[in-house]
């Protein structure tokens, strides 16, 4: 058995990859293949429907808020955000976290007036920077809840909340993992390959009051409100990709929801920081232990000689995708919400016998 | 047995569904599913290099071209084309010759100036205007080579070959069918979801020479030069739909390549048309013959409620998906390459039986 602790792409269901490989066999004893039924039958939008409802429920959205597929990934979402919500001569406010909201600060520059509230960089987003002042006039707040590469993330979304501007958040490796008021949100978005399903498909959640207001023409494919007009099937979707959002967002609810993902994602990360904490040859690399993420939990050795020896271990022991992004280096577990629990007491048992083999 | 006649996303080869399945448990005895490895792994890394090889091989591209497997579908194409290829002030040329290059006309025009140079409009697009004048100044002159809602074709190319400025075709429903000189195209689009794999992803390929040559400043995910650098990763691609689209090439090259399919694909169409011309009761909408389709064949009754008891005929034995679009009407059986003949002959046995009945 493999521990596939891969950043995105990552692990899914078990039951999700079983249940896709027969449907592509025969879906639903329609004698046909998911790969080959049309996207306006009745066979699939059962499964849009359903893959909309389950978001609505899981998230607990209200009536404002609009559930779409999309495609083209969340980079496509940096510039299509601006594109729909801010003009030339309006303010956006943006914190710079991580590589991920640095990305979009960069796309969102081409359409309108960027501030950025708080910023990281300096210090290679070792920490949260939570000072920050958001312009009344800002058009929206953007925030990075989780930065995949860095591994720190938003636990208090107070100040936000309390910014009283419209508050866009990249949820692309977070989304689903833990409770959050998510109807405080006005828009969403999510590449779907870490919690929600297959790559290939981005969920955007979006409060409908917002959109409108801008003065550019809008091509048909990049606005919102087409796309909800047409209940994300403006052209072909993603068919199989949906469907295994779908497949993959009623195996959470199986599970019991959120609520119930965010507990065992807790202990996930308790036993790996824990253990961390505890073996001085692994150093975190981020620096405020109230700033770490669940999802990805980044660290480093003293000696690249170490490093190369231990992620060498891990491959001997079916330990898969821990190694860290180039710009932090080191390691760089990922914990979504479809890695067990005893996959990371694999890794800490590992952990803790190098440890005591170096230490 | 069903026999897949609808017009996207459509029937691919049955052993490619056998592959895609077992690669969703067990991808290449990596002991992973292909939908939880990374895409910047050697695993992927090779599907993706393989898929690209391939399409320049099977089009007999040269080294001006390049490959790129993008998000978005072919109607994202509609604006992301002009956005890189034509200033506000320039003129680009359109044939209209269906729903879906009157779409492309529409996103144009978002961008620049569009000159139709020839349409079919007021006769529902139930011919191909043949005759045209391209302005020496248009950036480019835009065609659909086959139009899957309508059923008409473009078989000879000399005068696009002729227009003397860059061509930029729409080949979602009929790339890889027939044999084409691909290279003398600048541009070619396609949705995978008919003859080069799963719905998900876009096949696209440009002539690297007329790129950089608009003012206007390009979001990284629109840009086509930023995707050629970086080998169409530039963030995750849908992993799943490139890998069945690799599959699927793969069992083209084992047909015998695009020469090989274009005979079978011929002998499909005759089958079909030579049925429909026997028949009286049946009557194709594409008025000269030699504008008809070798992909799509469109064909209506006099009678709404003999249309619906040959549908239902369809149905009893196993005909999927050959009902017409709202817009034309009656039957439009597509037969991409993946369908058999053999699928072809229950259809038009069925049709014989029929119009011997009703006759």
């Amino acid at each position: 058995m493999m521990h596939n602790f891969n950043a995105g792409p990552s692990i899914l269901p078990q039951e999700v990859f079983k249940q896709a490989s027969e449907a592509i066999l025969n879906y639903n004893n329609s004698g046909l293949s998911i790969l080959e039924i049309g996207h306006r039958t009745d066979l699939f939008q059962a499964v849009m429907d359903e893959a909309i409802a389950l978001v609505k429920e899981l998230m607990q959205l209200d009536d404002q808020h609009e559930v779409l597929f999309l495609h083209g990934g969340a980079s496509t979402q940096f510039f299509q955000i601006p594109m729909n919500l801010l003009n030339e001569n309006e303010i956006a406010a943006y914190t710079d976290t991580g590589t991920w909201s640095s990305k979009a600060i960069k796309e969102a520059k081409l359409y309108g007036h960027v501030e950025v509230v708080c910023s990281a960089k300096e210090s290679n987003y070792n920490h949260l920077p939570k000072q920050f002042t958001v312009p009344k006039t800002a058009k929206y707040l953007h925030l990075t809840t989780n930065e995949t590469i860095h591994g720190v993330q938003w636990h208090d979304f107070t100040p936000f909340f309390e910014a009283g501007v419209p508050l866009v958040a990249d949820m692309s490796s977070d989304i689903l993992s833990r409770e959050m008021d998510f109807k405080k949100f006005d828009l969403i978005y999510a590449g779907a390959q870490k919690n929600v399903g297959a790559a290939g498909v981005n969920l955007l959640i979006v409060n409908k009051n917002i959109l409108g207001k801008v003065n550019r023409k809008l091509s048909t494919m990049m606005d919102y409100r087409q796309h909800i007009e047409n209940g994300s099937m403006l052209n072909t979707p993603p068919v199989f990709a949906v469907y295994v959002c779908m497949l993959t967002l009623r195996w959470l609810k199986s599970q019991g929801g959120v609520a119930a993902i965010e507990k065992i994602n807790n202990q996930k990360a308790q036993l790996l920081y824990n253990t961390l904490d505890s073996l001085p040859v692994f150093k975190g690399t981020v620096i405020n232990k109230e700033d770490r993420s669940i999802m990805n939990a980044c660290f480093v050795m003293d000696n690249a000689d170490l490093e190369k020896e231990f992620l060498t271990l891990c491959k001997q022991n079916n330990i898969y995708g821990v190694k860290g992004h180039r710009s932090v280096g080191g390691f760089r577990p990922s914990l979504y919400n479809a890695l067990p629990l005893s996959s990371v007491q694999v890794l800490t048992d590992l952990m803790k016998d190098f440890a005591n083999k170096k230490g």
